[in-house]
Order: structure tokens, then sequence, then C-alpha cells
């Protein structure tokens, strides 16, 4: 037997059966036509979204990663109860540009960011988060080529990282912005080249749940923009605070403690130095806003025996789940949060394998899981599938195809 | 410093560069028009296939499972030059169906078929792979309502592995297949029944590069589907003895010894029981015969400096080469066979990250890799790429879409 992980607080049963924003999965299933089917509730990326409000300085914006989940009506969602958007590519600039969405309030930020990107994002009043000098030099050709005072900040590789974060993205060598020493001499460059200049952006790791580790990490941010504001001497309209905050996949993972995060906060932005006073202060967040609102639902097709064990096939898998099924920077796999969704309440009666209908060993949803029994037809629930499910996944895989969405 | 992959044969300088069929890469580039690119070579297919039948027996027929690559100009290259094919989906009929394929030459296998798929299969004349006893009860009934006899196979999970591969699909509890001492008895039904019986499917592994373990694979298996026949007192018209042919992708993997595999298996044909005399035998392969004929090639967009470290960074990522990342069912990330392009003969004066476009750590594709020294501009080459590349990828992650590919 092996855990599965916790299932994300707002979901409740009714008739027997989980529901999604007050209503069954099964009727969710029905009206969509078809499984595997992403669920995304609107009043738990609000709920979400007001408990960051509540617990966050006043001072302190929003802005939503678009990589997590930029399904159309989720991105126009979030959009609108966030206060700026970033994005990775000149794919998501599209996304946000067919939204409607206010480009100057968006800010794109990647190492790989091609000439074409550059200028699409520079003609539409995109703020670049500059990864290198040689981006820089780069933006401002293309600026003065286009006729457009180029909208600039910084990413800056800080000299310290988020603790306990999944992934890692500052302290050391890294291929994401440009070392702390060596910004002081690119924001001079780039101010007095007669940019727009944005301020910076620091991002240093994401899904932390460790309250302790984020703000010890905030705080950093904030001593390490003060430091280069200082030493390069220019104002800082903008400040990315980057983001961190994670969400709990894993049996044993527990909820950050958001009041403590903004407790901390709070103290740190009554003492700010007179070089962050003027700044808009950004935190950035993507996972956190729209993970635990979202569910995956796949309807089992076989029941199996092999060798003493059972096996519950979906018509799901991997190519919609990669992280859950244990394959996407992962070393040892773990059970995300699983059920069975026409069965929510219940009791687990047996150890079951789901695996998904992909011909790889490979593709597994929950390993020798405590479930309610299920039958073909039964619908599996995967929680915690709202970011970086449908988007960071090998949909064509085996000509399976990507899943339907609804936002409901 | 890391070591690298091992570049397959096959690949040579021309002026420097890196020459794919005889064709710089530069010039492929040029005229597709953009990087990312995926280039398969006609002619290193062709000679995968010719390796194969000089070293197996002639009786041996090739079967190639297109979830390797369905790459529709590499399946209808392939599959002129191979005696049959083998899908994993409705989704991957249909690309067989869009090359006028014969789709009696066709099997299905897959744990999780939906009705629809097994209807569309039963239909067009494929040979189905059966996974279960249910599956095989489903598959009956839509022949009986479609009033069409079913063309059935029984997948066996055999009692055995094939040892040292990189996935194991044998051997154990497994969610593939019918457990081996209950398929007698499901042959005998589905024969009963007056399906078109189309006999066994033993497949137990893919990538061993080890003759030793691929020898003793085959005649276990040749064993198992005996034993099953003998008890099940049905005759076998055709076996799939599977595939597990592996290529080298790192540093100290040694080619498979295929003509030491031929050898053997033609001392098993010399010997075989009755019940397999009449048996047509197919290996089944995908990575083998397209795997190496495979480059990806992406474009240099910056080259920086952080801690003293140099990052290469491409247009190119794991969005299109999952597992060249290392992000892919590995546990510990190691280099594929990778190269700058455009300086191919250069000696190796320098150590190099070579990362992809995306904003996440895990967009890797050389970690501390001995190369050439290049510039922005540049091409890299990331060898096999031939399989499991562009279909096995997140291709939509971060908004990026698809890497566009060439057969030459």
């Amino acid at each position: 037997m092996k855990p599965v992980g916790p299932i994300p607080a707002g979901y409740a049963a009714i008739d027997g059966e989980l529901a999604i924003a007050g209503r069954k999965a099964s009727e969710i299933v029905d009206e969509a036509g078809s499984t595997p089917l992403f669920v995304y509730s609107r009043e738990l990326i609000e709920a979400r979204v007001q408990k960051l409000r509540d617990a966050l300085p006043e001072r302190i914006r929003l802005n939503y990663a678009i990589k997590a989940n930029s399904f159309a009506p989720v991105l126009q969602h979030v959009s609108q109860i966030v206060d700026g958007l970033d994005i990775a590519s000149a794919g998501e600039l599209e996304m946000v540009r067919g939204i409607g969405y206010d480009l100057t309030r968006v800010s794109f930020a990647g190492p790989g960011k091609r000439d074409a990107e550059l200028e699409a994002a520079i003609a539409a009043g995109v703020t670049l988060n500059l990864e290198s000098e040689n981006e820089a030099r780069r933006a401002l050709a293309i600026g003065e080529k286009l006729g457009v005072v180029p909208r600039l900040a910084i990413r800056v590789n800080p000299d310290f990282e988020l603790r306990g974060s999944g992934m890692k993205m500052g302290g050391g060598a890294k291929p994401f912005g440009v070392d702390a020493a060596r910004v002081p001499a690119l924001a001079r460059e780039i101010v007095d080249a007669g940019c727009d200049w944005r301020g910076l952006h620091i991002f240093t790791g994401s899904q932390a749940l460790s309250a302790e580790a984020v703000i010890d990490m905030q705080a950093k941010v904030l001593d390490c923009a003060h430091r280069i504001a200082s030493e390069a001497g220019v104002p800082l309209p903008k400040l990315n605070m980057g983001g961190g905050f994670g969400i709990p996949y894993f049996a044993g993972d527990e909820p950050l403690d958001l009041d403590a995060v903004g407790e901390a906060l709070e103290r740190e932005l009554a003492a700010l130095p007179d070089t962050l006073a003027a700044a808009d202060l950004f935190v950035e967040l993507g996972r956190y806003i729209v993970g635990e609102a979202g569910v995956y639902l796949t309807r089992i097709v076989d029941r199996k025996e092999s060798y003493g064990e059972t096996y519950l096939v979906t018509d799901g898998g991997l190519h919609h789940q990669l992280a859950a099924s244990g394959n996407f920077g992962t070393v040892v796999r773990r059970n995300y949060p699983v059920a069975i969704a026409t069965r929510f309440d219940a009791e687990p009666v047996e150890e079951a394998n789901v695996v998904g209908c992909l011909c790889t060993p490979l593709d597994r949803l929950a390993d020798k899981a405590h479930l309610s029994r299920a039958e073909i037809g039964d619908l599996v629930a995967v929680f915690c599938a709202g970011a970086y499910g449908a988007s960071a996944s090998p949909s064509a895989f085996l000509g399976q195809g990507p899943a339907a969405e609804v936002l409901i």
C-alpha cells in the first residue's frame, strides 16, 4: 500500500459522488460529452485569489504566470482578478492578446527569446524581463528599429536560493537572468540608453511549502533589490519578487502557512529602504492560484488482475498528466491525490493501481493506492490538476490527442 | 565535465559541418525555413532495416511500432520496407489509414482500448492484441454488432522479463496483457466463439543493449508460446515475439550485437516445436528502426556566463526533447549525444551547458558537456532523435508549439 496525496479543500460529495463547484462529476462529464476531462472551478480560483488578498499586504500586487494554465476561459477568468500577467513565449503573448488583455500589464521572461519574440513583445508594449546583456542589446536595437521605446526590466540571478523549493531558479550558476553582481552595470546601461525602465524580476524557485523558507526568500529578494538599486543609482519603478508558493501534492505535505508569509511581508514593508519606497511590488504565482482548482476526470475502461494485483485501466493517462504519472522531473514516484469520483464517499476497501491507456509502463496515475471498489465505467479523479497538467503533458503521444477542458 | 552519448554511425562532416544524408545541417535548416527542426534520414532508416534483414533469419518478419515516430512521411517510408505495422490507439489507426496502408497487416495493442476504438479497428480488419478477458468479450460483442468477424490475438503477460531492458513490460504484475497461466483458457474461448484467431503477442520490454538478454528473452518467448498453444490445443497462425532491441544513448553504451541475436534465433528456428511450425513470426521494433536516423537541430539564441559556467541557450528544448532533457522516466540525468552541428569537426575546447528556451530548470539538453566553441547563430544537434522525440514531448508547454519535421 502506498499513500495518496491529500485531497485539496473545497471538494465535497453529493449523492456519494465527487462534486466540483457544487456539481456532480458524472453530470459534468455527461454535459462535456467525453472523458478524459479537465474540470476547473471558477469559485475555487476566486477563493484562492481572495485568500491571497486577505493574507498579503495591500500593497502587494498579484501577477499570474500563465504557463501554469493557459486554457482561454481560465486565463480570461484569472486575468480579471489579478493585477498582471507573466508570459514566457510569443505563443503565450498571442494567448494574452486573444483575451483582449491590456498588454502593458504583461511581462515576458524566458532565457531563449528569439528576435521575432522580442519584436512582437516590444511592439505590443510588453515588459521584457531581460535574461542577459546580449538580450538587452538586442531589445534596444529592435526598439530602435521599430521606433518604439522598449519597456525593460532585468531578471536577476540572485546569490541565494529558495530553500526547500521543488525547483531552484536562483543561487549559483543558472541559465536564468543576470548574475546579481553584474546587474547594476546593466541597469545603468539600459537606463542610459533611454529604455522605459521597469525595474527588477527576482525569481528564485517554485513549489515551496515552508513559510519560513518563503519568508527568508522574500526578505533576501528585497535586500537584493535594494543593493542593486543603490549600486546602480537608479530608482525601482517595479519589483517582481517571484513566487515559490507551493501546494501539497503528496502524503505528508502540509499547506503553506500563507498568513505567516503575509505577516512577515507586512513587517518587511514597514521597514523598506528608500530605494524601494516607490516600487510597485508584485508576487508572481501560477500553480498556487490554479493548481488545486482543477480535477482531471478519466473513465475506467478495464478492471483486471495480474499476479494478484488489481489494475484499473483508464481512458486517460500520462499524455495529459505527465507530472502525476511521476515522469516530469521526479526522482521517486509518489501518488498525487487520486480518488474514485463516482464513489467518492465510499470507504477504501482495496489496493489498486490506476493506469492510463498508453502502452508504456510509465503510464501510471496511482500506485498501490487504497481506494473504494471501482468498476468499469466509474470515473477516477486526479486532483491538483489545475496547473501544469494539460499544457505540460505530451498530448500527441501514441496518437491520443488532448483532453477536453472546461471551466465551471 | 560530463560525457555526452556516442554519436550514431552514418553522420559525417562536410565543410566542417554536420551532414545528414549527405547534406549540411545549415542547408537543411535554410530550406526548411526554421528551427528547431527534426531531420530524419531516409537512407539511415533503409540501412537499418537492411541490417535487420541481413542479420535475422529470413523467416522473421518485421513490424514497425508507429508510436516511435508517426510523422507521416516517415511512416509512409518505413511502411514500404517492413512487413506490418503496430498501432496503440484509434488516433494511430487514422494515421495508418491516412497513408493508404493495408489495414489487415496492422495490429493494435494497448491496455485501455475504448469501445469506439475496438469498433473502428474491427471494422477496418485490424488485428486486436487483447489485453484482458473483458476486452476479449467486448471485442466479440462489437464484432457481432457490426457483423464482422474480429481478428483477435492475445497479448501475453509472460512469467519472465527482458533482463537489462530500459522498460520492463513482462514478468510479475503488469497492466499489459493476460497473465500467461490464463491465456490458454481465453484462447480456447475466443477460438470457440468463432473469431479470426491471430495468435499471440508477447512483449517483454524495450531498450535492451545486451544480445545475451535479447537471446534469452526470445528463447523464452518461443517456449512460452509453445506451452500456451499446447495447453490451449489451438494452432498459432502468428506470433509477435516483441522487440526490445535498444540503441546506445549514453556514454559507455555499446550497440546491440545484432548478428549474435540473429544467429541464436536461427538455431531456435531450426528446432521449433510443431506448435510453432506454421506460425508467422514477427519481431516488433520502433526505436531500433528510426531512433538513430533522426537529429534534432536547434539554434543558439544566447550565450551567457553565470558564476563561471557557460550556457548555450537554444530555441528548442524539452517541449520537443523530453527524454533528452532527462525528464521522461529517468532517475539520473545523463547526456544524449549532442554536438555543435555547425562546427562538427572542430575540437571540443570548452565545457558548456546546452539549455532550451523554456523558463524552467528542467529544460536542459546537455549538462557540463565538452563541446567545440559555439556562438549565437550556431546550430546544436541532438542525436538519437528519431524515436520518441516529437511525439513524446509536451509541445504546447509554455505556448511553444511543435517543431517542424522533415524526411530527407
